[in-house]
Order: C-alpha cells, then sequence, then structure tokens
C-alpha cells in the first residue's frame, strides 16, 4: 500500500529526455540490471511503455533478454499491439501465465490475442481452467473489436432485494472482485440486470435502505456483440464512466468502463485523419521500407486518376500549342476546386463520424454545400479574373478562367459532399475512399471546364 | 427515484428519424405543449440535444418561446457553445438562475460564459453571493480552456486521521456533496491533498481502518491554470477516472472527472483533421454565407500558392510551345508528390499531437521519412515511366518523367516532415500551416524537375 504524506510537486508528466534514454541504453548494454530497474522505479508504467517504444530494437530486445529483468505486466498493456507482440515472442510461456493471472480480464485477454498460435495454447494449458475456458469461449464467440473482447469479467452485482448494509458487507467479505468499481449492478435472479448503482451513492445511503430502491435504471446496457465504435458512441453520448456487458440472453456477463474506451474514441477520431490522407495502420515503429509498402497503394490509385485528368488534358493539345498559357493557368483551376472539395470532404467525414450529419438534414446540408462551392466559384472567379488580366493583358483568359472557376468550385462543393453520403450509405467508409473520388472529379472538372471552354471561347 | 425492474429490451441508442422530426415540428407550429413534452419526455438529455439542434432555427425558437416549456437545465449543457447563446438569449433571466442553481459547477460556469454581457451581469447578481464569488474569481483568474474553467468545485474530501468509519458517516449527514463521486480526497490541515481512496475501496473496507492506509499517493494532480489539452493527455496517458485541482498553494479547489475529458480528447483529433484540410470551428448550423467566410482565407493562400507554382510552368513556356506533351504530362509529378507530401505530413502532425514524436527519435523518424520519399520516388519512376513510354512511345520522356518523380517524391517526404517539426518547434500548430508549404514545395518542385530537366535533355 502507499502510504506517504510528503507532498509531491513534482510535474505531473514525464517527458522522455535523450539523456535519459542514452543513459538507459548505456545501462542495458553494461547489463547493470540494478541501476535498469533504478531508472525505471520511479516511472508510471505507461511511461516506461513509451520509453520502451523509443528504444532502438535492438537494446529493447537486450533490455528483455537481462536477465531477471522483471517487465511490469502493466508495462505490456501500455504497449502497442505490434511492439507487445515483439515482445510476448520474447518471454517464456512460464512467466506469461504469471503476467496473465495477474492482469484483469481485459487485458489479460489482449495479451493472449497478441500471442503467436503455438506459444497461445502453450500459455491456455497453463492458466486456470475457468479462466481458459472463458477465454477460449470470448475468442471463438466474439469478434474482434467487439464489446466482449474489450470488457472486464470482474464486476460488482449484487440481487434486487439486498438492502445497502448486506451489500456492504459482503462487498468487505469477498475477494473475487475488481480491484476498483465504479458502480454495483443489480441483478434480478435470471442474473439479467435491472439497474445499477453508483458506489458512491451506496457510500451516502443508510445501511437499512434497498439497493433496489437508490438504484438507476440501466439504459445503457452493451450487447457482447456491439462493435467498439458504437460503444465508444454510446459513452460519450450518454457520459457513462461504466457500463454492464450483456449476452443474447440478457444475462450480465462483463463490464466496460471509459478508460478502455478512451483509447477507442480517440483513434477513432484520429483514423479519419489518417485515412482521408491515405494513410493507414501505420506505427512509429515501422521499418520505412514497411510504411513504403503501406503507402503504395493509394499512391498507385493517385497515380492512375493523375494518368486520367492528363488524358483529358490531352484531348486539347491543339488548343494548349496554339495558347500556352493555358498549359500555365489549367493547374491553378484544378489546384483550386481540389482544395474546396477537400474542405467540404473532411468536414461531411467528420459530420458522418459523430452522427451529426444524419437523413434527417441531409437535404439541407448538402443544398448548403451546394451553395457554398457556388459563392465560393463567384468570389474566385472575380479575384482569379481580375489577377489573371493583370498578368496576361487578356480578358479573353480572364472570362475563361472566371466561368471555369465557378463550374469547378461548385462541382467541388456539391461531389465534396455527394460522394462521401453516398459512400456511407453503402456502408463503404467514407473516410478512406472519397479522397480520390473527390480529387479525380475535381481534376476532370477543372481541366475539362477550362481547356473546353478555352477551345470555345477562343475557337482554337 | 427511479425503480423499475421491468427489463429494458429497446435499442440503447436514439435514432433521430425525419418522421420523429417532423411529427415534434408539427406539434411544436400547433403550440400543443402537452404532446411536445410527450415526444421528449422519453430521450435523455443528449438525445434531446440532438434533436434541437436539427430542428429548423425558426422552430428551435417556437419551442422555448413556448409558454410553460421547461427545457431540462442537462439538454442545454449538451448543446454547442453557439447553439446555447443563441438559447440562452430567448430565455429569462430568472429562468437562467433556476438552471444554474440546479447545476454542478462546472456546467454552471460553462452556462455562465455563453451569457452576454448584460445578461451574465444580471444573473449573477441574482444567484448566491458565495457562488456568484466563486464564478468571478474564476473567470477573472484562469484563462479559457484551463483546467479551472473545466472543473467542478463540489468534491468530497477528508482529514488524514479519519476511519473509514468517520468517513461513512460524514458523506451520509452531509448533503453538499457531488450527486457521485469516483473517489474521496484526503487532505491535511492547510486542505493541501495528500491522496485519495476510491469509492469502491471505502465500500470493501471495515469500519475501523484508516483512511491514510489505504489511499493511493495523488501523483496526478492538476494545476488549475493547466490547458485543458493537456489535462487530457494526462487522463488518456495516466487512465485515469478522476483528478484534483490544486490552485498555487497546492490546496484542493476542485476536480475533473473523465467524462469532462471525453469530449476534449476527441475535439483535439478532430480538429487535425479538420485544420489539415484548411477548414476550423465550423458548426452544422452554421449558413452557407457564414462558412464561405471562415473558408475564404484558406482558399485565397491557396490561389496565391497555384498563382506561384503557375509562374514556374511560365518560364518553361517556350518547351511547352515545341513539345505539348509536357504540358499534358506536368501535373502528374506535381500530384504524385503532393499526395506522398501529404501522406508524411499527416503522420507527422498525429505523431507529434500525441507525443510520439519527440527530441530524441525526430532525427531517426525525419531520416526514414526521407527513405521512404526515395523509395516511393523509384517505385513509380519506373511504373510512371513504362507507362508514359506505352502512352507516348518516346523513351526521352519516359526518362524525363522516371527523374523527375524521384527528386519530387523524395523532397515531398523530406519537406512532409521537416516543416510540421520546424512549425512544431516555433510553438506554431503544425495542422493549421503545414499543409500550404507542402504542396507549394511539391508543386513547385514538381514543375521545377519536370519542366527543368525537359529543357535540358529534350535540348528545348
Amino acid at each position: 500500500m502507499e502510504n506517504n504524506s510528503e507532498i509531491k510537486t513534482k510535474k505531473i508528466e514525464f517527458n522522455l529526455s535523450s539523456s535519459f534514454l542514452q543513459e538507459l541504453i548505456n545501462k542495458i548494454e553494461a547489463k547493470d540490471l540494478f541501476s535498469v530497474n533504478d531508472l525505471l522505479s520511479k516511472l508510471h508504467p505507461s511511461d516506461i511503455a513509451e520509453v520502451i517504444s523509443n528504444l532502438p530494437e535492438k537494446n529493447r530486445f537486450e533490455l528483455i533478454a537481462l536477465e531477471n529483468f522483471k517487465i511490469n505486466p502493466h508495462v505490456i498493456v501500455e504497449l502497442t499491439d505490434e511492439l507487445q507482440k515483439e515482445i510476448l515472442e520474447k518471454i517464456s510461456s512460464d512467466r506469461i501465465v504469471k503476467i496473465i493471472n495477474s492482469l484483469e480480464s481485459d487485458n489479460a485477454l489482449q495479451i493472449i490475442e497478441n500471442l503467436e498460435d503455438n506459444k497461445k495454447e502453450k500459455v491456455l494449458t497453463k492458466i486456470p481452467i475457468e479462466d481458459k475456458n472463458l477465454f477460449e469461449e470470448t475468442l471463438s464467440t466474439y469478434p474482434e473489436n467487439s464489446a466482449a473482447r474489450i470488457m472486464q469479467r470482474e464486476f460488482a452485482a449484487v440481487p434486487e432485494d439486498w438492502t445497502v448494509g448486506q451489500t456492504i458487507d459482503y462487498l468487505r467479505e469477498t475477494s473475487e472482485l475488481p480491484k476498483e468499481f465504479l458502480e454495483i449492478f443489480i441483478i434480478n435472479q435470471l442474473n439479467i440486470p435491472i439497474g445499477s448503482v453508483p458506489s458512491s451513492r451506496v457510500l451516502r445511503t443508510p445501511r437499512d435502505v434497498k439497493m433496489n430502491s437508490i438504484m438507476k435504471n440501466n439504459k445503457f446496457l452493451i450487447p457482447a456483440e456491439m462493435d467498439q465504435e458504437q460503444v465508444a458512441y454510446n459513452f460519450e453520448q450518454y457520459n457513462l464512466f461504466s457500463a454492464g456487458v450483456v449476452d443474447q440472453n440478457q444475462k450480465l456477463i462483463g463490464m466496460i468502463t471509459v478508460d478502455d474506451i478512451v483509447t477507442v474514441i480517440k483513434e477513432e477520431a484520429e483514423e479519419d485523419t489518417l485515412r482521408l490522407a491515405g494513410v493507414s495502420d501505420e506505427e512509429i515503429s515501422d521499418s520505412a521500407f514497411s510504411i513504403t509498402k503501406k503507402r503504395f497503394i493509394w499512391l498507385t490509385i493517385n497515380l492512375l486518376t493523375a494518368i486520367l485528368a492528363s488524358t483529358v488534358i490531352s484531348l486539347f493539345n491543339a488548343s494548349i500549342e496554339k495558347v500556352v498559357a493555358l498549359a500555365i493557368l489549367m493547374p491553378i483551376v484544378a489546384s483550386m476546386g481540389g482544395n474546396a472539395g477537400t474542405q467540404t470532404l473532411t468536414v461531411t467525414v467528420r459530420l458522418l463520424a459523430t452522427k451529426e450529419l444524419i437523413s434527417s438534414n441531409v437535404n439541407k446540408i448538402v443544398s448548403k454545400e451546394f451553395l457554398v462551392g457556388f459563392y465560393n466559384g463567384l468570389i474566385f472567379a472575380v479575384i482569379t479574373g481580375l489577377a489573371i488580366f493583370v498578368w496576361f493583358k487578356d480578358y479573353h483568359l480572364s472570362l475563361l478562367i472566371a466561368v471555369a472557376m465557378i463550374i469547378n468550385m461548385t462541382a467541388a462543393g456539391f461531389f465534396g459532399i455527394f460522394i462521401p453520403v453516398i459512400l456511407n450509405k453503402f456502408k463503404i467508409d467514407p473516410a478512406i475512399s472519397s479522397s480520390v473520388f473527390v480529387t479525380t472529379i475535381t481534376d476532370v472538372f477543372g481541366f475539362l471546364s477550362f481547356l473546353g471552354l478555352a477551345s470555345y471561347i477562343l475557337q482554337i
């Protein structure tokens, strides 16, 4: 038990410095276990995980291989899946069994998921049989990223007719409870949760009061097969701290707490950022080669669409040969459309992800973006038209670029929202696939409207 | 008290349908308060907030103006700042006072912040004087977005020498506590927190045990002036449920719970997505005109950079006049560089935001991205060179585009990480300003390398 009334004034946050890292590397290379432990002992498991992530691979393995170096199970939990896999490979199955037995079931399951098949079997035979059965059942019954995979099996629950006093006595006497819990579930004789009482409310209520008279209705029970992103949405929308997880028969089988969900919420929002730029699933520990491989497909698609845009230009090579200014100016129209389209697209993807853009307002919002595109077109038609007149002293060219700008930016506004909405309707992630459609359209429209109008207006 | 043991099987999540919205609008227009209340009564305050956000402005005002319509204070809390301001304008200060008095201090403060100055003064004179002083002190002492602005003043704290029994008796007898609390702070005689005990641990411990023997050290006390993004980082990194907030003298003045932080975490990740695309602070309720205004600056900057890229092209108009294929192909090189640069840029911005890219690994990661850019350049030099040979049957052109591709994609990789890292060093948000630099560089490098090489290789 930590029992120390000294006042801590140190910064709450750990900032990993190059000098700290270098010192640790030196101690690891000197196989100086005592100093390594001393350096790490003051750090929170999350910070140790950060340190380990930043060690060069060679030193990371040397650290794990240090005789008698015991890694804190919670440090492993805080590592990315990729690093977990890497490190678990190097640890004996006996030690992994110890690690698993010391963790709550959600973290233990995560570690089991990250073992290679051979080791997984070995480890499963060595843990208590009832745990083994539960883990195997979860892995075989519920898909990856479902609520069951992130819930913990440990929770506190009492029958509906108990009093506060009975509950407190039970909690004091029972050892098989989670270390901490935010609420106590009230269950009926079928193990079906009918409500819950926050721990603090139990604390504040006299012993003779019935639990079911102070309980909140359990409106937010999570089906075990629900996707974790949906779970995260519910936690966020309804400000939940914890929620019970039920199986198909509505029986309570676990609980999810908000700390497990914070990461999901953040990753979901981040995922969109990365997907919109054509990146996904990269880890900072990936090699240059593996990153190149991961980004290859997106760049290939972009190459194809760029060639498509070029074929549009090639339709007008006669015009370009006569008026070379067309070649000079055509990227401006395409670029403005591309940017306006990306703005609309990005906003739309976020509105879809946060469920703000829904069937009841989609027509209104699409019309609005169309209008924004048109306004933008008008504004930049004037600005660009003037700029080009100053540059080339040719009002034909000015008129030409102005009209093309209106057409392309209006198209950008419309397709910037239309495409992600349609993809979303067909259950395709709009973040991952919209960019390529939208920028292709704005390129093609940009070149086509500008060069097409040119061959008409300039009679070439 | 909700006391209902009926099993709920309804979907936990509310999906706002067009028909529900239309029905509500009809009832509002008919001034049928009874039916309006009936429609809304089954919904969670968060869902009512969603419904109100989706009402046309006119109906929203009609709803608020309905005689005897009482909006649930928690519904107001769940609205965006913009809608809060809009609605608070329409509510009498007497009703606002009632709303504020019924809320916990963090939510009450948020509402006060969103009142216009006149109304704010009026309201402040009508709330209890001690609350008024606290609110005014917070508003004048601590900046917007600081921990003090999002903390609640209500918390449970007991002296260090109390037993569990004393604590429970105190909690049962004292009414001025938050409705729920996740932990009980242990404070010394100077009001300085020295530790905390989770509510569930108090529940599980015999009455005669001293609180300070079961407490956890309070490593994570939040200084009141800390920025909320920093607070969010700490909650996430250290898996906190709640944390005490202290003033300059280390005295405990409030607490922050994770549900207040979830939104901050999410918004922070989202902000980057939007900023990278040149969008910021848009609300779904904004008009087309106001959105156009907000996106104007970014598009103007893009126009300037596009014109800059065009001037690069114009340097080579003699070459283009002779070989029109150059005009057809030049967008390909620029486009590939732009995409590769955006990939690197987006990854870098996320790594900086999550503090994974730090001084101790920056050289390694920059070199890696440079290498990724070079690999990409090689791969797409081959692919594009072949494609162009098939199209134009001219190996000069193929060679030309291949070399330009290597140069531009390597530059894209390098500047895609170098620019955000440098901006970050100068405390400029890399998400908001990097895109324009990176795409300008890839455009200029793209046109310059392709057309420059052309005039050299093709001797034109």
